[in-house]
């Protein structure tokens, strides 16, 4: 069996595959899709269009020994979406942007689309356009969503002091996959089970727009984003556009089993993981402090995702402080930034 | 002086320049923009909407020591400007995803958010979003342009047999600047004035959106396309998108003095360049034949620009035949493929 490479089947060979690939779902709202100069797109009459990308590039975010092509395609889907639930909004249709070496085999590209295909058919998301060029270096991919909400988006600028802080489901997760796939299989003592648990969650994490819908709708829920820079970098920034800061209970943080069992594993501070490590994609929310219990309970009925308190919105201070059980202030790593020496 | 490179600012120090950069022209549409989760737009009621995404790459689509950083912005905005051209649509918005060396000076990112502003400009388009990483080897941009079109848009697909095949402008500049730059400026005879407005016509091209607004609401107007990848291919793909094919006459096809006068000075035949060198970003249309002579001459009446008709829609065959002025078929090469071998 001979592998067949992007090489011998050329763009216009990609394009036809990529078009067979992306045609599985109904084409809601589709007048013209991949083929023409432009896609040709028909909004939901008084929605408000929502607009974002998402960069994915070789040994920066993710390392091909680690991550397969489907991984590649579902993650660089899946942070999208996520951006798109932490307005609160409904996401609808996808752009592709791919750069590959030519050498790249047929079968990987093809994972790949998968990947991104099957990231985001349960969300009726369908690939409507995109672009494809040869890589000097490595993969690089980008994804544009398109989404809409016809009604007011979650801000992060809509934070008020005295807010509850929440968070969606458990923190650190992915950081302790990532941790687990950097130290390697042979190196650690983790069982098979929370070790696929955590790797899963760093190479293809579920983001969480049924929530931010059902959040999204609720007049309680103030400042909304999504937790892919770590809860540091992201609750930094719900601070400075709301003017606001933020003290946050190092008790509260709610941590799975699974990532404690990793954190003892490797001798790290789970902690670390929740506060500075990203790309959980949860949601995090401020809102009426007395909002909070119910919020709580009818997420979780209407989601089956639970929703956590971890603090407080602050009146003074443009920052977030951390702390420990007897209240003292406690120094964490911050989250990731790109270009970092 | 020092430099100061995107090490020294962060992601955080880049993302707030690139607001002040952009934040320029009035936010028409943006309810949202840079600094959330998504953008927040507001589409013309009952406008569709259009979306395109084209992909710039280091040593693929340009070379930096021949591209300025201001040439690289300005024509990853312009190649898609003209893909909304071609639809005859109104562009409105665009999304910007950038990935740099963590090296590359702070004035470069400057002046290459000054190329992408001054194409989007005078079209009334903002940036409103957009993501930016540090990249592993070269520079990567890839915008992503929104617009939108209240009629209906101008497609591959209705070529009809019997039609004119027309095109704006002249083509080839483009091949014959890429050429110039190729052979440097020592190696050939071309007065700096021709060399100037080739190298332009390859380095910042201009996007004909007057004249594919003004296209697309003549009714005798059927398919259109912009020429991206070379007359071969593009009208191929209205050949192929339409079921029909296509005859050229080479005695036809507009090429400019300059054009003529760098294919003298290297030695090449101009109308290689004109039909499979790609990257002219003219307009080519097919309309009803007895529609062709009114609609060049109020085109030029209301843009300025020339239309000229250089071939016909055949009901037979799926391709594109070039033919000399005794009406003899001509083999040319055809248009650039990525991938290819």
């Amino acid at each position: 069996m001979t592998a067949t490479t992007l090489r011998a089947v050329g763009e216009l060979g990609m394009i036809r595959r990529i078009k067979d690939a992306v045609s599985g779902g109904p084409p809601s709202g589709v007048r013209t899709g991949i083929g023409d100069d432009t896609a040709v797109l028909a909004l939901t009459p008084g929605a408000s269009l929502l607009a974002t990308t998402d960069l994915l590039i070789e040994d920066v975010h993710f390392r091909r020994s680690w991550a397969s092509p489907y991984d590649i395609g579902w993650k660089t889907m899946a942070v999208n979406l996520s951006d798109i639930a932490a307005m609160g909004g409904v996401p609808r249709w996808a752009l592709v942007a791919l750069a590959l070496p030519s050498s790249v085999d047929l079968t990987d590209v093809d994972a790949l689309y998968r990947g991104l295909r099957e990231a985001a058919a349960p969300h009726g998301v369908v690939v409507v356009g995109g672009d494809s060029s040869a890589s000097p270096s490595g993969w690089m991919i980008d994804v544009t969503l398109l989404g809409e909400h016809t009604g007011a988006p979650k801000l992060r600028s809509a934070a008020k002091a005295g807010d509850a802080v929440a968070v969606t489901g458990t923190l650190g997760q992915s950081a302790a996959g990532l941790a687990l796939l950097e130290a390697g299989k042979d190196s650690t003592h983790v069982d098979a089970r929370t070790r696929n648990v955590l790797e899963g969650a760093h190479l293809r994490p579920t983001p969480r727009l049924a929530e931010g819908r059902w959040l999204g709708d609720q007049a309680g829920v103030h400042a909304m984003i999504d937790l892919s820079d770590g809860l540091t970098t992201d609750l930094g920034h719900v601070c400075r556009e709301s003017g606001v800061g933020a003290r946050v209970e190092l008790e509260a943080m709610p941590v799975a089993t699974a990532t404690n069992e990793a954190a003892r594993a490797l001798g790290v501070d789970a902690l670390e993981w929740a506060t500075g490590g990203g790309e959980d994609y949860e949601l995090l929310l401020t809102c009426q402090p007395d909002a909070a219990a119910v919020l709580s309970r009818e997420l979780l009925a209407a989601t089956g995702t639970i929703l956590t308190v971890i603090g407080r919105i602050e009146a003074q201070g443009a920052t977030v402080t951390y702390l420990d059980a007897r209240g003292n202030p406690v120094a964490m790593r911050s989250g990731y930034q790109h270009f970092d020496g």
